[in-house]
């Protein structure tokens, strides 16, 4: 099935991929020790992982798709899905031709209550990336992962492994326990375009804050449709807190957010900027401006409209075929296969951007033809 | 001014107007106590209005327009805008030659944290409602307002003043203390649909919880702006908790939230539902179909995008033109004149349904014609 749906990938779109959204997962807790030092390998016997409300991860992923992921997924060796880099290979890399694949590891580090905890977690995350992944696989790159609710403490593990050129972004979930555009978060911005690196936005993450602005809601469905808002709400506060003036070189991507919410958002905030630009005189643009030149979109979940050409209106009301790229969210269950992800007859130019070259171009790849 | 728009509006658009949105003010705390007893009276004396956070109305609209209102719609009297019928009638009523207006009184009712104050002071702005608006002016109509986080009170004053053919619907506020889709409300839409009256959901409010799923913005600007998610966490909430299969009847007004967001929520939704339909099996329906059989939308604040074309593109995307219904907002500062409303050249037809038509038949408004 696999090999039918890269046939079918080819015959549509060409052979020329960057998935910008792999997720590699620690297969335990016992792999993650032996980056650790003993002190926390210690604290992790004692409390495991925890964050807001107690949480302790069990993501409520639908029924018969344990861990979230696609039932296919299981590696051979029983461990969890992304977790084996063989299987990756075999499932993804090779059948899809990858010329390059980003990935985003979800482990729960920047939400940990402890910041030393987290801190130490994300060292370890990241030298794991490094030893079995980066180190081993040429095609693949990664995002460092960061307490980013400690500034400071992100910004050191920034520095400490952005040398490392499999690092291409630093890693945050929507969820964080302020709007991303406060001052708190200023350092990590401050480092990361010192680095070149941009700033990555996943889907998830915890801070404390019910996802609604009436608190939580009963179901996940509600929950997991809710979390484009959550993206919007980022997107609003660094663009309304001057993130784009401040670090005149910073590119931000959002990761699994969805984008066809987003001209109605560059509408409506430049509408009100018209009118409200005294209490944010630092804007010297119009918002809109500010995220077409600063920010990126991944194209799962594609919205998917039941007239398919609705999805090229929407891309237009963007204003630019430079915000989208390509990304499969692999091996989560709502992956995303390329021959599926455009029902819409896309223009050909067009395509080579979202799965090419609008990625090349940011993380300034090297073009292998 | 006033006449030149009004000439202006009937030129572009013909000569009917509906308009859902117009905002009768309480003049004083003194005026009314007139119509509350005299234990609440004391009350209000000593505690004023009590809400989340302590929060009393100080709504933070940009400097030089004091209340949040039109520079102009100072009434002679001196008294705040919106508070005087008088004066509306000559600068809005009038001009516009509107047939109906829908008054939606914002006074803090729902949200005050003593409940058996909140329904006091529901029953003193609904009879002030009577006495002093609908009482008094024929093309008036209004919202009941309700202590929403109470259902048993909200439907104690439901059923105390439905019987008032003034009385068109049911006021709410987006930021309530739990997803509006959740049980403690239901008693509320019971009640509703019991008196054919729809629920109507206009911009504001205070519930507890932060406007953002990462707390409190920095700027008003990004308050005012992510008030749209405010409304999207709110139809995601209805629709996914199934209100339309247990309300059959029952139809909602989203006032003052936008609609270009709309389509991509549908999007969304309904590619989740395909997946996730088993948390929720009893919805018999895609989502998109409960809201275009249930939901409406007004056009203040409209979408304003650079080429005022994809405004009607939007209008395709959501798949019905029954939805939409005009609305001014007066006398607030973001007022929509309908000269100004639509800068897209919209069929005739549209045109008649947004302004009039759409308004009428869910209203069930006699006909002047």
């Amino acid at each position: 099935m696999i090999n039918s749906v890269a046939k079918e990938a080819k015959r549509k779109t060409g052979n020329r991929f960057i998935d910008c959204d792999i997720h590699n997962e620690v297969p335990s807790n016992e792999v993650l020790k032996q980056y650790l030092p003993l002190r926390w390998r210690k604290y992790m016997d004692m409390v495991g992982l925890r964050s807001y409300h107690g949480f302790v991860q069990s993501v409520p992923y639908p029924k018969g798709n344990p861990g979230g992921t696609r039932a296919d997924a299981w590696p051979p060796n029983g461990q969890i899905p992304g977790s084996d880099l063989k299987f990756m290979q075999e499932q993804l890399l090779d059948p899809l031709n990858l010329e390059y694949g980003i990935l985003n590891c979800l482990y729960r580090v920047g939400e940990q209550l402890n910041d030393e905890y987290g801190a130490a977690l994300a060292r370890a995350v990241n030298d794991w990336q490094i030893a079995e992944w980066l180190d081993k696989e040429p095609r693949l790159r990664a995002s460092i992962v960061i307490p980013y609710e400690n500034a400071d403490m992100a910004v050191e593990e920034i520095n400490r492994v952005a040398s490392h050129s499999g690092f291409v972004q630093v890693l945050i979930m929507p969820r964080t326990r302020e709007p991303m555009g406060r001052r708190k978060y200023w350092k990590i911005y401050e480092a990361a375009e010192n680095h070149g690196l941009p700033i990555a936005v996943h889907f998830g993450g915890l801070g404390g804050n019910a996802i609604t602005s009436s608190g939580f809601p009963s179901y996940y469905i509600e929950d997991h449709t809710s979390m484009a808002q959550a993206f919007q709400c980022q997107v609003i506060s660094m663009v309304c807190e001057g993130i784009f003036e401040r670090f005149p070189n910073l590119q931000v991507v959002m990761l699994e957010g969805g984008f066809a919410w987003m001209p109605s958002l560059m509408w409506r905030l430049d509408k009100h900027w018209k009118r409200l630009n005294e209490e944010v005189p630092f804007l010297k643009r119009k918002p809109s401006e500010y995220i077409r030149r600063h920010m990126h979109f991944t194209t799962q979940p594609i919205e998917e409209p039941p007239v398919p050409e609705y999805l090229l209106q929407v891309i237009e009301h963007l204003g630019s075929d430079d915000m989208l790229m390509f990304a499969t969210d692999y091996p989560h269950w709502d992956y995303d296969s390329p021959d599926l992800t455009f029902d819409a007859k896309f223009p050909e130019k067009l395509k080579q951007k979202f799965f090419y070259k609008n990625a090349q171009s940011l993380y300034r790849f090297p073009d292998k033809e």
